[in-house]
């Protein structure tokens, strides 16, 4: 399948090797494909520059944002929280409309300091913001409640026996992500609802932070059990 | 131990009864002790009057919101969260200061219909209020991601393997409400930090009411696995 992963960080690096190596024809986007590609220093978190990434990851092409918009059947919001929206839009809505989206952005605030707050919350999320931006998107958020790696290989934890969950208006959209988080190894997929579902995993964050600081490591995972 | 609970619903009914149970000599609190008895009818939920309980549960002492506080060297909080401080201010501070106060409750704000938000979330917690108002009491934040059975029998859900967290800024504090989670019978208890932390685990409550939706109870509970 043709995908299209709007953002360069982890989340869309992990999520488009996944992709790829599974022989989906993956393209990543960038808002400068050139200073994406000139930069040599790590990131703010420490990573490799994307070059160094994607040199272990030639299948995966690079374009612009109109460009992996327009390459995607299905397409990926792995963009910071807080600007995704407008670099969907900078992506262009006519490269977007009546596709799926799979956000998986938390809208995480660090503007206040460590720990994040959230920049949307408790009466809306960013999943709803995507939606009402784009209404001829097919928006399921899914994937936020885990960090980049367990995204795409639930396994690395518990043998993979955990939880992940699904938000989205369009039953037929879940039921094409359902098949792509099971391609990735989740077992254990629960669909909440509805897209205004997403407040629910979005203010997951705080706890999962906390849990992250208590536990001394981000590779963990939730497991709804009954 | 004598343990007095600031509250007469289902959290505070389920938890005066297995303390009792448990051997402690507990004093359950209400504003108004001929009013609560003198209900003939079933609560908002369906729940039966309070008197029907207490007909079971002779052990459980009644008593005023000042007698339960004066009576308890713990406290539990059980009232519903968006009046918490104002019932534990009518339960008087004196009667408070220097005790342990186990605070269950959640910010649950039904103003704006079902489901329900959170009246306080993001930058600040219900935890964090009660402690602020209360700064000679040592608050813990603990049992509110279960529901009111699950929080004194974890067995009763997937054999008790799931976890229960802990907010507080009092290590001594934690380390005797983690003696009587224990005796709960939890296992998995993660101690998340002080009590900003528990903005996480009350901010978990938007996902709890939809998770209860999805599955179609709200026996159920999350284990963080590693």
């Amino acid at each position: 399948m043709k995908i299209g992963v709007i953002g360069t960080g982890m989340v869309g690096q992990s999520i488009s090797a996944r992709l790829s190596g599974l022989g989906h024809d993956v393209m990543i986007g960038t808002r400068d494909v050139a200073r994406t590609l000139a930069r040599s220093e790590p990131d703010a978190f420490g990573n490799p520059p994307f070059k160094a990434w994607h040199a272990k990851h030639a299948g995966v092409k690079l374009g612009t944002l109109r460009e992996a918009a327009s390459h995607g059947e299905f397409i990926v919001n792995a963009t910071h929280g807080v600007g995704s929206v407008e670099t969907l839009k900078a992506a262009g809505e006519e490269n977007l409309r009546g596709k799926i989206l799979i956000d998986i952005a938390n809208p995480l605030d660090f503007s206040r300091g460590m720990p994040p707050s959230l920049a949307v919350s408790n009466t809306d999320s960013l999943g709803e913001q995507i939606q009402r931006a784009f209404p001829d998107v097919k928006v399921v958020k899914t994937l936020n409640t885990v960090n980049a790696f367990l995204q795409v290989n639930p396994e690395l934890v518990a043998g993979g026996d955990h939880t992940i969950f699904m938000s989205g208006n369009d039953t037929g959209a879940k039921a094409k992500v359902g098949e792509l988080l099971q391609s990735f190894g989740w077992r254990h997929v629960i669909d909440l609802g509805d897209i205004t579902t997403a407040r629910g995993t979005e203010m997951i964050l705080p706890l999962w932070v906390r849990l992250m600081g208590a536990l001394g490591t981000p590779m963990f995972g939730i497991k709804v059990v009954q």
